[in-house]
C-alpha cells in the first residue's frame, strides 16, 4: 500500500501519462467513460451484487439451523436450499416479467399505473450479442438484470422460512413457496420496482427494499404464524418458554453472511457505477449499509445489557439484521451519522418486540417479524429524515397497500392449505422433530441430545 | 433503486451528457471500450472468478467435514486445506506451463495437436508492467489468468478427498494429490484448454471442465475407490449399511458455498469480459449455473419424496451440485429453459446412480463420483443439444480419452502406493477413526458421541 | 472456456474491430483508460477489497468460535461481532482522519513527518458527486476507501480477541476495542499509511500491513494477555495442559474464511487498478499472498509431522495464516517461489513460537500472538530481500516505535481497566464458562459436553 496523499497525485499523473506508454497508435487519454464500458461495468455490478445476495441464502440457511432445536436443522436446511431453488425456476417461469413489464402490462399502463405485469417466460440476450442487439445499451445486460433481480425475490421467501419453524410440513411450505416467488412478490414488487403505480401515483420510495423485500416476506410470515400457531410448549400458564437455538456459531456466522451479502443487496441496487457519481453512490451504500448494521448491534448489545443484566447474542444478531432491514429502504442519502441512527433505532425495535409478539402468543421462532416487518417498516418512513423527495404519505400509503396485499393473499393461501393438506405437522411428529417425521435423517446423529428442550 | 423501465433511458442521456460534466479537456464520450480497459476487465473476471473458486475448496471441506463422521472430521478438514496448498505450489513448480504450453509442446505442436506440455516454472509479468510489456495484452494479466487456472486445479484434488475419506492415509494421499495436480490434471487439461490434440483434432467442447475438471476428479476417485476398498461395516450380508454424516448444516453450508463460487467457476471461463457480447454472455452463464442448480435441487427432492416417502437432504445438495456440474460443459448456449432441464437430469442421475454404486461394492462417502464424474459425462454430452459446434463423436471420444487416461495412470498410482507404503489404514485405527490415529486430535472433543456410528 | 492459445489474437482483433460494430456514432477505439474509468475501477477495487476484509471477521468469528471450549464460544461470537460493529463506529467518529490527515495533521507535517492525525468526523462525497467535486479524482471515491480502511482497523481488533479468550470480561473487552479501533491503530497507522513521520522520515514499507495492522493487533494481545494471566488449569506443575478447541470444522472454515478475506487485504491495497500495470500487480499480489498460505501450511503440515509424529490440524491452520501475515508487507515483490519460501518460513516461526509462549507461561487461547506479532515482524523484515526500496534500518526501527508504542498504551490501558472494573472473570464464572457467567445462553445447549475440559 502506497502512502495515501502520496498517492493521488501520481495516479492523476499517471493516468494522463498513459497514451505515451500506449501501443503505437497513440492518442490522448479520454476522460469520459465509452458508453460500453458503462453497460459492462453495470452488468458487473450486477453480477457482483447478484452473488452476494446468492449468499444471503446461505446467510438464512445457517442462521435458521442455529436457531432451531437440533431435531429440525436439517427440515430448516431442506427448506433453505429448496426454496432458494424454487424462487430461480419460478422467477424465470413468470416473476421476472410480471415485476417488470417494461411496458407490457397486463392491467394498467406505465402512465396509468400499473396493476398487473406481463406472462411470459424470461428471456436473456443472444449469446454474443452485438451492442446494438442489446436490449438496453444504456442500462445492463438482461441476462445481469434478471440474476440480480432473482436474488431478491429468493430472499424474501428465505424470510418465511425463520418464523414458520419446527412446526409446519415441508410440502405446504414449497407450494406457498411457489405462490410467493411467483407471483406474491413479483406483483407488488412491479408496482414500485415495476413502474407501477405505488411508484408513479404515489411517488413511493424504497431503494432496496425494506418494504417491496423485507417487509413482503415479514407480512407472510405473519400470516403464516397466526394460522400455524405457536409451537408446543412455547406458550405455558401464560408465560412464555425460552427455546433456546442449538448452534449460537451457525448463527452468527449467518449474521456475517446477511451482513456481508448486503452490500450486494443494497449496493448494487444503485443499478449503475459507470460515471464517477454512480460508483460513488455506491460506495456510500457500502458505507452506510455498514454502520446501519453496527448501529443495530450495538443498541441491541447495549440494551440488553440494561434490561437484563447480560447481552443476549441473539438479540445482538437480530440487531445487526434489524440495522440492515431499516437502512434499505434509503441506503443512499444519509450521512454515516444518521445511517448509524437508523440502523439502531432498528437494533432497538427488535429488542422491545420480540417479547411484544410472545406477548401475543405470535410464535416466531427467529425472530424475523420483529426484523424483517417491523424494521422493514421503520426503514421506509425513516426515507422522509434524509430525502426530501420522499413524503410521508406516500409511504405510509405504500407500507398499507403492500401490507395489506401481502397479508391478505398469504392468510388465504395458507388456510387453503390448512383446509387441503394441512400445514401443521401432527404433536407426534412435532415431538419427535420434523427432521424424523419428513426428512428421514437426523441433523447431527452421533451428538448427545439434552433432553429438556425435546 | 430507481425503477426499471424509467432508468435505462436517463442512464445513456447520462452518458452522454458525461463528457461536458468532465475536466477542462472536454472530448466526446467514445463508444467501444479501450484497448487497456478490455485488459483490466478481463483480468479482473479472472481475479473474482478465482476468488469464488478458491472458495470452493471451503466447500468441498465443509461439505466432507458434514458427510463424515465426527471421528473422521479433523482428518478431512486436514486434507482439504493441505490438497489446496498442494495444488498452489504443484501449479506453480509444474503445472501451469505444462497446461498452456503456448506453443513450447514437449510433444506435439499446436498445429499437429499438442500431448504433453512445457516444463517450467509459472513465471508473472514484471512489478508494474508496461502495456507494450505485457504477456498478452489482447488477454489479461499473466497473474490473473495464473491465479483463476489454478483454482481447476485444486477443485479437482478436492473431488477425490470426499470419496476415498474414513479410511486412506494421510500422507499416500498427499502423495497422489502432488502428482495429480502437477500432472495428471495439467496434462489432460493442455489436450483441450492448451490447444491440445482433443481441442485441435476432435474439436471437444467442455466450456469450464464437465470433463477436463469434474470427471477427472471423479475418475481419480474410482480407481481409488477400487483399489481402497470399502469402509468396514459398510457393506454387510449382502445389504448397504447407511452410515450418516456427522453434521447436515456444515453439508449444507458447503453445497451453499460451492454454488456461490460456481459462478466464478463457470462465468470466469468465458476468459473476456471486455466487450458488451462478453459481458452478456458472462450474464447469460451466471444465470445458467443457478438455474441448472435449482433444477438439479428440485428433482432430488421431489425424486426421493416418490421413491422413498421422505425428502433426503443429502440427495438434495447432491442434486444441486449434480446441476453444477451438468451445466458445467456448456453453460452459455443454453437457453433458461434448457439450462433447468440439464441440471433437472443431473439430479436425477445422482438419486439412481448413488444406490448403483452401492450395488457396486463401490464405497464413496460423499456421493462424489455419481455427482462429477457420472453428470460430468452427462454434462459433456448435453454439449451437443444446445451447441451446433459439438459433435457426438467428439465429445464421446474426447470422455474416452480423459477417462481412460486418467482412470489408468491414477490406478497405477495407487496400487504403487498401496505397494510401497500401504494407503489403507489398519482396522483398529478405522474403528477408533482417522483423527486419532493420524491427526492426533479430535473434531469435537466435547460433543457426545453416539456409539452406533463408530 | 476457449482454448487459450487461440483466444489471445482473437481477443485483441475483437477489441480493435469493436467500433465498427458500435453504434452510428463510429470512432476509433481508444487505447488509454479514460480518466473516470480509472475513478471508477479504483473505487470498485476497495468495494471488492473491502467486501473482502470484511468477510474477515466472520472468519476471526468461526476461527475463535472453533478454538475454544463450548462453555466460551456464545462470548467468543458475541464479542466478534461486537468489535467489528464498535470499529465501524470509531473509525467514522475518530479514526479515519487521524489515520488520513491529508496534510492537516494535528501535531507535525507532511513535510516533518505528522505525529497526529486530525480530529474530525468521515465525511463522504455528496450523492452522486460531480466528477470535478470528487475529492480525488485521480484516486478513488471517499465512500470506498473509507469502507476499504475501515476494515483494516476492524481486523486489527479482531486479533486480540483471540488470544484473550476465555477469561476475560466482556465489557472491559469492549472498551480496550474502542480505544484501540479510535486511537491507538489509527494514530500510528497515520504513520506508515497517513504519511506520517515512519514514511517520510524512515522509509518504512509495509504494503498491507504485517506491523501496521497485524504485529498492532499482536502487540495489544500480547500486552492483555500478560497482564490478565493464563487460564485455570493451563499450566500447571511445570507442564503445559493441552485446552483442545470445541469445533475443528469451524476453526478450519474460518482460516478458509481468512485466505479468502486475504486477496482483499493484500490485493486492493495496491490501491488502484485503472491501469494495465495495476492491475497486473494486483493479480501478481493474489497469486503471490495464495502460495505463501499455501507455503506456511505445507510447512507447518511437514514439521509437526516431524516433529511429533502426527499433523497438528491447528498448526497446519495456523501456519496458512502465519503465511499470509507473513507476505503482507510485500506481496507484490516477491516471485511465486520467493513467496512461498516467505510464507513457509512464517509457518515455521508459529510452529516453535506456540511453545515457546508456552514456556513463557504467555496463554494466547488461539495462537494469534505467534501468527500475527511474530510472522509480521518476520515479513516485515523480509520485505528487504525482494523489494531494493526497504532498508533493514527503516524496517527495524518502524516495527520497534509501533512495537513500543502499541504495547506500552495497550498495557497501561489494560493495567487501568484491571483498577477500575476489572478485567478478568471470577474464578467460579471461569469455571462455569463465560456464557453462563456473561451472555446467559449456551452455544450449543442440547450437546453433551465432555467434563474433562470443563
Amino acid at each position: 500500500m502506497k502512502t495515501r496523499q502520496l498517492w493521488a497525485g501520481a495516479a492523476l499523473a499517471a493516468v494522463i501519462a498513459l497514451p505515451s506508454l500506449g501501443l503505437a497508435q497513440e492518442a490522448e487519454a479520454p476522460v469520459a467513460v465509452p458508453t460500453h464500458s458503462v453497460f459492462i461495468l453495470n452488468s458487473l455490478l450486477f453480477l457482483i451484487g447478484g452473488f452476494l445476495v446468492m449468499w444471503m441464502a446461505a446467510g438464512f440457511a445457517m442462521l435458521e439451523a442455529g436457531l432451531v432445536r437440533t431435531k429440525n436443522v436439517a427440515m430448516q436446511c431442506t427448506k433453505n436450499i429448496a426454496l432458494f431453488a424454487v424462487a430461480a425456476i419460478m422467477y424465470y417461469l413468470i416473476g421476472y416479467n410480471l415485476m417488470y413489464p417494461l411496458g407490457n402490462w397486463s392491467v394498467g399502463t406505465d402512465e396509468t399505473g400499473g396493476y398487473l405485469g406481463a406472462f411470459a417466460l424470461a428471456a436473456l440476450e443472444a449469446v454474443g450479442v452485438a451492442p446494438e442487439a442489446a436490449d438496453d445499451l444504456g442500462y445492463a445486460s438482461t441476462g445481469s438484470d434478471f440474476f440480480f433481480q432473482l436474488m431478491f425475490c429468493a430472499t424474501t421467501a428465505s424470510i418465511v422460512s425463520g418464523t414458520l419453524a419446527e412446526r409446519i410440513k415441508l410440502w405446504p411450505f414449497m407450494i406457498f413457496t411457489v405462490i410467493l416467488t411467483g407471483l406474491i412478490y413479483p406483483i407488488q414488487a412491479s408496482w414500485k420496482w415495476g413502474g407501477g403505480f405505488l411508484d408513479s401515483q404515489y411517488g413511493f420510495l424504497d431503494f432496496a427494499g425494506s418494504t417491496v423485500v423485507h417487509s413482503v416476506g415479514g407480512w407472510a410470515a405473519l400470516a403464516g404464524a397466526i394460522i400455524l400457531g405457536a409451537r408446543i410448549g412455547k406458550y405455558k400458564d401464560g408465560k412464555t418458554v425460552p427455546i433456546p437455538g442449538s448452534s449460537m456459531p451457525l448463527a452468527t456466522l449467518g449474521t456475517f453472511i446477511l451482513w456481508l451479502g448486503w452490500f450486494g443487496f443494497n449496493g448494487a441496487s444503485q443499478l449503475a457505477m459507470g460515471s464517477v457519481g454512480d460508483v460513488a453512490d455506491v460506495s456510500r451504500i457500502f458505507a452506510n449499509t455498514n454502520t446501519a448494521a453496527a448501529g443495530g448491534a450495538i443498541a441491541a448489545m447495549i440494551l440488553t445489557q440494561i434490561l437484563y443484566g447480560k447481552v443476549d447474542l441473539t438479540m445482538v444478531l437480530n440487531g445487526a439484521l434489524a440495522g440492515l432491514v431499516s437502512i434499505t429502504a434509503e441506503p443512499l442519502t444519509p450521512s454515516l451519522g444518521e445511517a448509524t441512527l437508523i440502523g439502531a433505532v432498528g437494533g432497538v425495535i427488535v429488542v422491545f418486540t420480540v417479547p411484544l409478539l410472545d406477548a401475543l402468543k405470535i410464535d416466531d421462532v427467529v425472530g424475523a417479524i420483529p426484523v424483517h416487518l417491523f424494521c422493514g417498516i421503520w426503514g421506509t418512513i425513516a426515507v422522509v429524515f434524509t430525502n426530501s423527495d420522499a413524503t410521508i404519505g406516500g409511504q405510509l400509503i405504500s407500507i398499507a397497500v403492500v401490507g395489506v396485499f401481502v397479508f391478505v393473499v398469504s392468510a388465504v393461501l395458507w388456510v387453503l392449505l390448512a383446509a387441503i393438506m394441512g400445514i401443521r405437522v401432527s404433536e407426534e411428529d412435532e415431538i419427535a422433530g420434523l427432521d424424523a417425521a419428513e426428512i428421514g435423517l437426523e441433523a447431527y446423529p452421533e451428538f448427545g441430545k439434552g433432553s429438556q428442550f425435546l
